[in-house]
């Protein structure tokens, strides 16, 4: 049996199994996800990003409490896209310690951006669809950092949690200006530190100077102290009405249109340049490029050229 | 006259405009790319990587500063990944800010990372070969940030740096086991601050747990404080040791072709990219594929999976 049937019968095992072929770039992955593609569609993903050190290990797990005495179930899938040569043992060994972990209503899934070819936020996507398709109501990707490959990341989900804490300084200024525009909720974490009711204030005011069309959701600015489980709740009621919002709108209906194609995108940059590279690899092109280019008699743009011209047929 | 030509000829705003042409995406950049091609590879690169706010932006313009006593024409690239959305205003701001901007023999350019399509590394690198066609002697990188972007950035450098600043604290420590492996100098900056000494001690204790081959390169850690010039110079020497440490011990050849070897992936991931999403955009393939994967009636692994088929002829 394939291992996408065994995941839709249920079984967590084999979904691992999965998620780790993805975290590899195994081909054959493709062909599992094709399986569960039509089963997926109906988890709500929550994407919560962030400075290092600002918390959100710790305000996942909270959340992922409140979620569980709903009695929805909880897939968290960890991103690391700033330890490229660790592979993510950092995060490894925090989702050992994670309470949830013994929890069979929560799956956590760390990637270690291995096979990343195509891009992280491509494999991530692909975890959480296999989340998905197990039938988790809530997968919540978390990434490490605020650079492109963590934006790219958060735009796939449906709600988008910016932590921050007090006392980062001026510094933070630069990232901030960064990913003012993809919070739907902006958590200030470690609201008992000095310097809290700043950095709400200037978020406030930041956001205040963004334009908003005529009922677009106006991201707001709350304050947690996830290791005392202050806040958690009005978090979860926040991410719920901007769930509301983003369904009684109908900006849903864009926001997929959005993300379909990214995804669709992601799929094809990738899989054209394995195709075509395997080729090259495989005949000693490759080699004879990089010694053309090793002595200045070949450049790069019209090697890719000439590439283009023999290996495509004409589209219509 | 190609732009290409007029740059070859020391003309300055034919090599604005072209790297202007880069940073936009536009394909007509790549003719004059392969026109300067042959005239690089002379220029010494610079990567200079680490938090916002460790003082990057003085460094460099400290080290031009000491390079042009030397005689040397210095090139400068600041690229800003991590603000896909304010257009790199920030950079470009401070960059007119600068002391050398009216300096002849120094070239600054930000990149916005507008048409990051196939890969910021990838304009970096075009920008950075127009400056090395242009005569530059030294190229330096800087980039703001510590996520995969920038160290595939540096990667191409030939010396990379990665400075840290005293004080941020524990939370940098995820940030630290991500680049230790990039740098060939690590520079403690504002090295008059509190925890000075802790900051540079810690640094060569995660280095010394590092395996290194015989033979090979031993990253240092320096003190600077940019901000008064102090311990720029030594800088500089040790910038000039690790050259001399990749040709005399044949390394460079190694980093030519990975660089090479990364460079030609790059580009052709785009090309192939550009040319089949025209196609499918324009015969209206693509809503096509997008309204059947809302529908969940299709799935994207499939859809590209039939693209290949369709649009290549088989390689040999």
């Amino acid at each position: 049996m394939a291992l996408a049937e065994k995941i839709l019968e249920g079984d967590i095992r084999a979904a691992a199994r999965l998620m780790r072929d993805i975290d590899d770039g195994f081909k054959s992955a493709l062909d599992e996800l094709k399986i569960l593609y039509p089963h997926t569609g109906n988890a709500f993903i929550i994407g919560i990003t962030g400075p290092p050190g600002a918390g959100k290990s710790t305000l996942v797990d909270q959340l992922t409490a409140v979620y569980r005495k709903q009695g929805k179930r909880v897939g968290i899938v960890a991103v690391d896209p700033t330890s490229p040569f660790t592979g993510g043992a950092i995060l490894g060994d925090r989702i050992r310690m994670n309470r949830h972990a013994d929890d069979a209503g929560v799956f956590i899934r760390s990637l270690a951006t291995r096979g990343h070819l195509g891009g992280l936020s491509r494999s991530t996507m692909d975890v959480a669809n296999v989340m998905d398709a197990m039938g988790m109501d809530i997968v919540i990707i978390e990434t490490v950092g605020v650079g492109q490959d963590e934006v790219d990341i958060v735009r796939m989900a449906h709600s988008t949690i910016v932590v921050m804490v007090p006392g980062l300084g001026d510094d933070i200024q630069a990232i901030k200006a960064g990913i003012l525009e993809i919070g739907d909720l902006f958590v200030v974490n470690k609201a008992d530190r000095e310097g809290a009711d700043r950095t709400v204030r200037e978020l406030a005011t930041m956001l205040e100077m963004n334009q908003y069309k005529k009922g677009a959701w106006l991201p707001k600015v709350l304050r947690t102290e996830a290791h005392c489980n202050r806040g958690i709740e009005e978090l979860v009621a926040e991410i719920e009405a901007h769930r509301s919002h983003l369904y009684q709108s109908g900006e849903i209906r864009e926001f997929l249109q959005e993300k379909n194609a990214r995804v669709f995108m992601d799929l094809l940059k990738e899989r054209l340049f394995t195709e075509v590279f395997q080729h090259l690899h495989v005949n000693g092109r490759y080699r004879a490029i990089l010694e053309g280019m090793a002595a200045r008699r070949e450049d790069p743009y019209s090697a890719v050229e000439k590439i283009l011209a023999e290996r495509f047929k004409g589209g219509d």
